[in-house]
């Protein structure tokens, strides 16, 4: 069992986009690169085993759900994450934090339409220096999580990466409020490094820089997170209401990371944020969006979008993308996925699925191949 | 390409039950064997490689959906059904007849319940000597089925093995308009081998040998339709209202049918009654039981059927069935499948779908070899 690395592999003449190599317990991670979002440990409509053949490095389940169901411990029993759902390469999990002020606060999306998270407060029954007390949504039994009980949990789980229990603040705090926010969250990282310090099982824990939209709070995160030496940096929270203000805020923040250390951006890896922000030197970038454009039929190629659903495809005898090596372009036309959606076949996911990871695997490759020619 | 034949390996000593093997241009069909239902040209979740590699030697696909969406012309210019799904094996296709008269009569169940399939019959427009006019549940366009358009549809679709256009008696029918029925239903048959006749392709026609719960209709269609010649025989509609009448009216019916061609069950394949029918030498069944089965976590096993939400399974870290060679039973565990069948993760119908129907291969395999020991 080999133990956490991260190795630089080439520096980019042109930007700050570097080519880089994390070495896990479960293998190897080339970066940049996308890391596929399997909630409840199963990438939807996707096997491990197929995920393999997609050439899928890394892969990310979320603590708060596996929490809720089937619980740690089953998963504990199991032998962790990896034996529980016959994954052979790396995952990551997250520390929990961000569903719990998620359903405490709501996203950015809802907040800028003013919904609030308002419905679902009742969900997060006590938010305190000590942690977090929410309900699950399964059968309402309360779960405490804290830095250490998070740190727990993750141990539990088994994953190759984890995360630092942080609070999201919302966009709407006050600069005050996004202050105490911080402290709190530096805290609490604090806490979450000492616990996982106790007994590291070659878990690699990646602190989360916040800061909200306030370019200096971001820095200070930066800097302080920095001096307390985890062995990843991820980038969390709110940095704008629009893309272009993530950029900016991007833009400004990744210089002030360890660039000896690999960087993660959480929860973003949409095609044009990825081209928009790949010379900026991030190493991972997570996403759930390729799988959810897949079930609903949005289908991504070099040359752009395909919808599946469009009529001209009805009779279009062609795979999604001439030259794409996936199991589906090899297999199967668009007529054929058109017909699928259209008569509900749950068989359609799973193969538009497939295509879209691979789509993922063959893009961040490419980026790879530009940044060593000094491209990118 | 290989054309169709019918070749006896081995009748028992004990009972009717024989091994066979049925010859086609798309490969071997070993029997006595389980047919898959693959009603919209895909088996549920479930990919046409994964089937072969389940070792699925026939697919059923029904006609009358695929008319519906995408239409037989989209498929026929995509090559046929085997190209449009990809599938290499054999395939079967039915008439169309089954669901029309489900939709005008509704099926013996809800007769039963008196629910009869009025709410229905709008989706049936006319009824005459020629045909059905239907209504696409789509988008309401007419179409209409007679046994020539039957044939067409079905030689577009390109399968293996196609059906005679039928008519399917509700279970209410009095004696005389079983009568009716039964002659109208010959007449469509005679009709759809000439029809098959001017352009065979190498598809073989089963005869459907009808006549309801009554002995002697049932004996009259049997020695109508061998006196045809058709290529096979396949047992269609009510055979009573419960699995005892109609193992009675099986064990009455099938030393009727032709010996030297291959003979089908239409639409049974449930475990019980494969065992209690397996002796009387049907050849092949149909059902789309198995997978609906998978889908609502009810797993077959030699040992008798698990239902993978029961609490034991929360934290059983064994496969499905010990000693299974199925992919699900090597890669995974009753406790994973559980947690996602917990988490409402279209993983597990997939998986599940896939040890159901390698069970019903294995479970065949085994008929035949207790058949070539003379133990059935």
């Amino acid at each position: 069992m080999s133990s956490f690395s991260f190795e630089l592999v080439y520096q980019s003449k042109k930007s700050r986009a570097r080519v880089g190599r994390i070495s896990t317990p479960h293998g190897i991670i080339d970066t940049p690169n996308f890391v596929a979002v399997g909630t409840n440990a199963a990438i939807k409509a996707v096997d491990a085993t197929t995920l393999d053949e997609v050439g899928l490095q890394l892969v990310f389940c979320n603590t708060y759900h596996l929490l809720v169901q089937p619980g740690s411990k089953i998963i504990e029993d199991a032998g962790g994450l990896h034996r529980f759902m016959n994954r052979q390469g790396p995952i990551i999990t997250d520390s929990g934090g961000f569903q719990i002020f998620s359903l405490l606060y709501g996203g950015v999306t809802e907040e800028l339409k003013s919904k609030g998270g308002s419905k679902r407060e009742g969900m997060v029954v006590k938010l305190s220096e000590e942690g977090a007390l929410f309900r699950s949504y399964k059968d309402g039994a309360k779960i405490l999580l804290t830095p250490e009980s998070s740190m727990r949990a993750q141990k539990a789980l088994g994953a190759d990466l984890i995360v630092a229990f942080d609070e999201l603040p919302p966009y709407h705090f006050t600069p005050s409020q996004l202050e105490a926010s911080l402290a709190r969250t530096h805290r609490w990282e604090k806490r979450s490094l000492d616990e996982h310090s106790k007994d590291p099982r070659g878990q690699a824990l990646y602190a989360v820089v916040h800061g909200g939209i306030d370019k200096l709070m971001r820095k200070k995160s930066a800097d302080y997170l920095r001096e307390l030496n985890f062995e990843g940096y991820a980038v969390g929270g709110s940095l704008g209401k629009n893309r272009d203000e993530m950029i900016e805020m991007l833009s400004y923040l990744m210089p002030h990371l360890p660039q000896d250390k690999p960087n993660h951006l959480l929860g973003i890896a949409d095609l044009p944020s990825l081209d928009a922000l790949i010379h900026l030197g991030i190493d991972t970038f997570d996403s759930s969006y390729p799988t959810k454009a897949a079930r609903h039929g949005l289908l991504f190629t070099f040359d752009g979008d395909v919808r599946i659903m469009n009529a001209k495809n009805r009779s279009c005898y062609e795979p999604i993308e001439e030259g794409c090596d996936c199991f589906t372009c090899k297999n199967h036309t668009r007529a054929y996925l058109h017909h699928l959606f259209k008569a509900h076949e749950l068989l359609a996911y799973t193969l538009t699925s497939i295509h879209n990871l691979r789509f993922m695997v063959r893009k961040m490759a490419h980026f790879r191949s530009q940044i060593l020619r000094d491209e990118i």
